[in-house]
């Protein structure tokens, strides 16, 4: 199966601004992707392109530049179609997400995502082309996502199915007995402390046993704050021997 | 319960390219969002912000203009940090996707997205202000993303996940402001126990706050845990008032 990455290609029809094939350049190299298909740029190449493409000017060089729409889809599997509209002719539809799920999950087909003129997006013969199409949940009041917004938003979802690999790292929680030592610890000094009236502790413990739970300190963690405890424990007991002993002073 | 759109401010700190602020004006406008507040722009307001807006004017004129993160947050009941790098000191971390179903989730909660600068993003200090790190998947050898690029990402993901919701109940946590008072009472008694050097307290400091951060104390939690501190420092003052009277009663 090969990946992906390799699988998409974007294609750009007749784009009035170079600097949008660039910014769709970085776009699809931030997210992996380096298959680019323009057909019938306007202003292509052009300084302005290669300046919003920013390090992504690799993904320009190898772009293809097509005559007609079925030129720059030959081999391709499956066509989908970016459509902000809704249309009159009812059309296969899916989501951002669907469409991404989709073609991660085809095997060894040949993807590409059809994206239309800034102003007036895709023409209804080129729609028809298309296997699917695609619409960006967007406000209804102001529907108007640039270019290589929309682009990022396809490539992105993209991304997130060609690896639905969930890595979590991070330290294991404290043992729970290491915790309860903890919580012991705690209710000592508070009373200690005056804090704490030794014949109701409950709510107040049980709030703060909830609140630390939820933490999930590791051992470090608890490490230190008993290490913070002791510390109290030190200096108060450090201070009533220092009481003791002029105490004693007085009565020598 | 108020609305997803209305709960969520985009908060962006010290851009360089007032362009850029426009463009993220336009990307939180097609996803529905519209509270911007830019804390130390480098040029604001500016021709460049407008023409980039598009539209979206209306989001630019009514964006806040803040002096510090901390100003900018105020309020909040979560914050999340976005961040390109993987940081050396490891934090509460989620995706896009969960941050957006998180915010989604949390009720009636104020909530900040807070974007870095253009080149170097956010400082670990504006980092360890945040409850949760969030990184957008990328290219590892480009993951260079423009700001409005990870904006249109992040209020995509949101608006998504606003149609939905799954309600759940509890209190909220305590405002931001409220838990960096009690980070700071913390810090002065782990100091006047002497557990902490003044000269360096970074390194358990930071672990103390991932924790507490993590924990989402709400105000009564808050209130509990500064009460103990109290406690502490009262008892502290009183043993040494207690040390005065004796010596001087001995030099008496």
């Amino acid at each position: 199966m090969s990946s992906l990455f390799e699988r998409i290609r974007i294609v750009l029809i007749a784009t009035s601004h170079p600097g949008n094939i660039g910014a769709v350049a970085r776009a699809m190299k931030t997210m992996g992707f380096k298959h680019l298909v323009l057909v019938e740029p306007k202003h292509y190449p052009h300084a302005d392109a290669t300046a919003r493409a920013s390090g992504a000017d690799d993904v320009l060089a190898n772009a293809t530049v097509c005559s007609s729409l079925e030129q720059a889809i030959t081999g391709c599997h499956y066509v989908f179609g970016l459509s902000a509209r809704q249309r009159t002719i009812p059309w296969p539809q899916m989501s951002p997400r669907e469409c991404a799920q989709y073609s991660a999950d085809q095997g060894d087909a040949e993807i590409a995502l059809v994206f239309g003129r800034e102003h007036s997006g895709l023409t209804n013969e080129e729609l028809e082309i298309c296997h699917y199409h695609v619409s960006i949940d967007a406000n209804p009041d102001y529907p108007s996502l640039n270019l290589a917004a929309a682009v990022q938003i396809m490539c992105y979802e993209s991304r997130l199915a060609a690896s639905t690999v969930s890595v979590k790292g991070g330290a294991l929680p404290a043992p729970v007995e290491d915790l309860e030592r903890f919580f012991e610890h705690l209710e000592r000094v508070m009373i200690e402390v005056e804090f704490l009236n030794p014949q109701q502790p409950g709510h107040i413990l049980r709030r703060l046993r909830r609140l630390f739970v939820k933490a999930q300190p590791d051992k470090q963690d608890v490490n230190i704050l008993r290490g913070v405890l002791s510390a109290v424990q030190r200096v108060l007991k450090g201070q009533s021997v220092a009481d003791k002993e002029n105490v004693s002073k007085n009565n020598t």
